[in-house]
């Protein structure tokens, strides 16, 4: 959890006002960024009362590490916070970048010096392409192992060339991407009745389609070496998606472009990977999937996640999985993936 | 396959050009209503060929029957053509009204009579929920026993209480609403590379959307006699969605409005059904889904559909399921859902 202030206090100057910040807006506190509402308190002091909640666990390397360790947790992938929600509104590719920079550093210094244990992702700004491979290539430098990029760009998708730069450099630098559920697009498209549960299928879910554009376009094809996660998805829909994918291939072969050399299914199985909390369905399905591309996370800190509860939450999930398949989706995919050092 | 000249013949004059009709556009044959093309064909010549090759099979109920009875289908639920693609896109309540009305008499006067092996899905309108519920009225005096909505309004989503009477009409006539993949929406959000790929995900998967929609908002709930049926959409995600549906429910309890009696899920098990042709994973979930809310379609008689060889698919698909479970999906569940009469 970033410091609301970061950005009201280290933006260049001409950039500030446009910059995320909380405003009240109609007697409430809303978070934006340039002049986009991208999330709304119920009133003012609830924003600044939430900030405290998360900045308690949630700021601090070495409370974080206290908490792991209370939850058997060795490392962790970990998430912005304000960053996330504000980052890929942005329309303005110099605001993008300095918004992403500015969050890069902050969770570098604190915590990537502070333990081999925490693996941040750097948001990575996606307006300008160039700019993304230069602050992939910034990150890398400064000690990063993962990368945040939207799940969704509606305006210039990924099946775009465009973006071809960017895979390229990230297969390079092996930082998988990781396209982060509830980003790039609004997280709550429905309103009214059942709004909570339409927009947590369609939002939880979005990430499909994002499997769909890097294995159709042939992304991954073209990158043998590039990993790609989608995270917070959960992993039940994935058995589908790669069935889906190759039924598309082979019944609508007439007007499959590009032609691949493997089936789209292939190349997710073999470079992609989906993260879950708790997905009984996911785990029963992994005789289609296999158990290379499931992740396990805590969604720690937040209220819904497993913390404190990760070992409990575990054993019962994982009751009719074989031990060595739960060590590899709790474990060992991760270690590989992001290179974290096990303890002996 | 609904006569290319049913529109352009019969709507009333003042109708009649901006109804379904073929046009030449820029040298190709474009399905249009109003001024939107839903369908480009390759040329002039192809679109009138494509007609004349849906024809032979598709209006003719002897040649039909004999088509079932060669494929071992005792009966099925027929969808319409160029409605289908037309209908929802239409911008006129009473344009949209008139293209129903002719496509509905016309299928009833040619199949409803002839077999009551024949369950033809009504369209049904609706910009306006009072000429809904009068056209559900009528054509149930004529016999039909489903009907189609598209699977997305997103002008005015299906969780708004404006679509009551239509649900209550559906329950008290035992009707059930069918929810076509492929309709309300584009069927081509994504171009260029693998575009063929992430729109079969993108438009097969859509119903799961309407899942949420139906189940969240209280509607099954409402109407606990009112059956829906997700068509075209495959099973496989159908786990994923009810597990995903409850989590959100009991997760995000503080966000959840209506407050439901049962679980969203259990809502779908009991009145939800969803089809499919081909499709081992949403075998395999049984143990999540139950086996009374999967129906198996064969497409017939889109070449990627299983006829003529549906048996041998059948048995192949079928080869690890319990035989009263398979015959609960491919007959007894349809039967009783739409009023088919079985051989003795």
């Amino acid at each position: 959890m970033e410091p609301l202030d970061l950005w009201t206090t280290h933006l260049p100057a001409h950039l500030r006002a446009q910059g995320p910040r909380i405003e009240p807006r109609d007697g409430v506190g809303c978070l934006m960024v340039e002049d986009t509402v991208v999330r709304r308190f119920s009133s003012l002091s609830k924003a600044s009362e939430q900030a405290k909640t998360f900045a308690q666990g949630a700021s601090d390397p070495e409370g974080r590490l206290r908490d792991l360790d209370a939850d058997g947790v060795w490392g962790e992938v970990m998430y912005p916070n304000v960053a996330f929600f504000c980052c890929f509104f942005i329309r303005s590719p110099e605001l993008q970048v300095a918004t992403a920079r500015l969050y890069n550093d902050w969770v570098a210094d604190l915590f990537i010096g502070a333990s081999g244990r925490f693996a941040p992702a750097a948001v990575i700004p996606v307006l300008d392409v160039a700019a993304s491979v230069a602050e992939l290539e910034r990150v890398a430098r400064r000690g990063f192992r993962a990368a945040l990029l939207p799940a969704h760009i509606d305006a210039r998708p990924y099946n775009d060339p465009v973006y071809d730069p960017l895979w390229a450099a990230a297969q390079d630098l092996g930082i998988p991407p990781t396209f982060h559920a509830g980003t790039g697009r609004s997280q709550t498209p429905a309103h009214g009745p059942g709004g909570a549960v339409i927009n947590y299928v369609v939002t939880v879910g979005g990430p499909m389609e994002t499997v769909a554009y890097l294995c159709g376009s042939g992304v991954l094809a073209r990158f043998p070496g590039l990993r790609v996660v989608m995270v917070e998805c959960g992993s039940g829909w994935l058995a589908w998606v790669l069935h889906a994918m190759d039924d598309a291939y082979r019944e609508h072969h007439m007007f499959v472009r590009p032609k691949l050399e493997l089936l789209p299914s292939e190349y997710f199985r073999r470079q992609g990977a989906v993260t879950f909390q708790h997905d009984p369905v996911g785990l029963a399905n992994i005789p289609f999937t296999g158990d290379r591309c499931l992740l396990w996370g805590s969604d720690y800190p937040h209220p819904e996640g497993t913390w404190p509860n990760s070992q409990e939450v575990l054993a019962r999930q994982f009751a009719r999985v074989a031990a060595e398949t739960m060590e590899r989706i709790v474990c060992l995919n991760a270690a590989e993936l992001y290179g974290f050092s096990l303890p002996a």
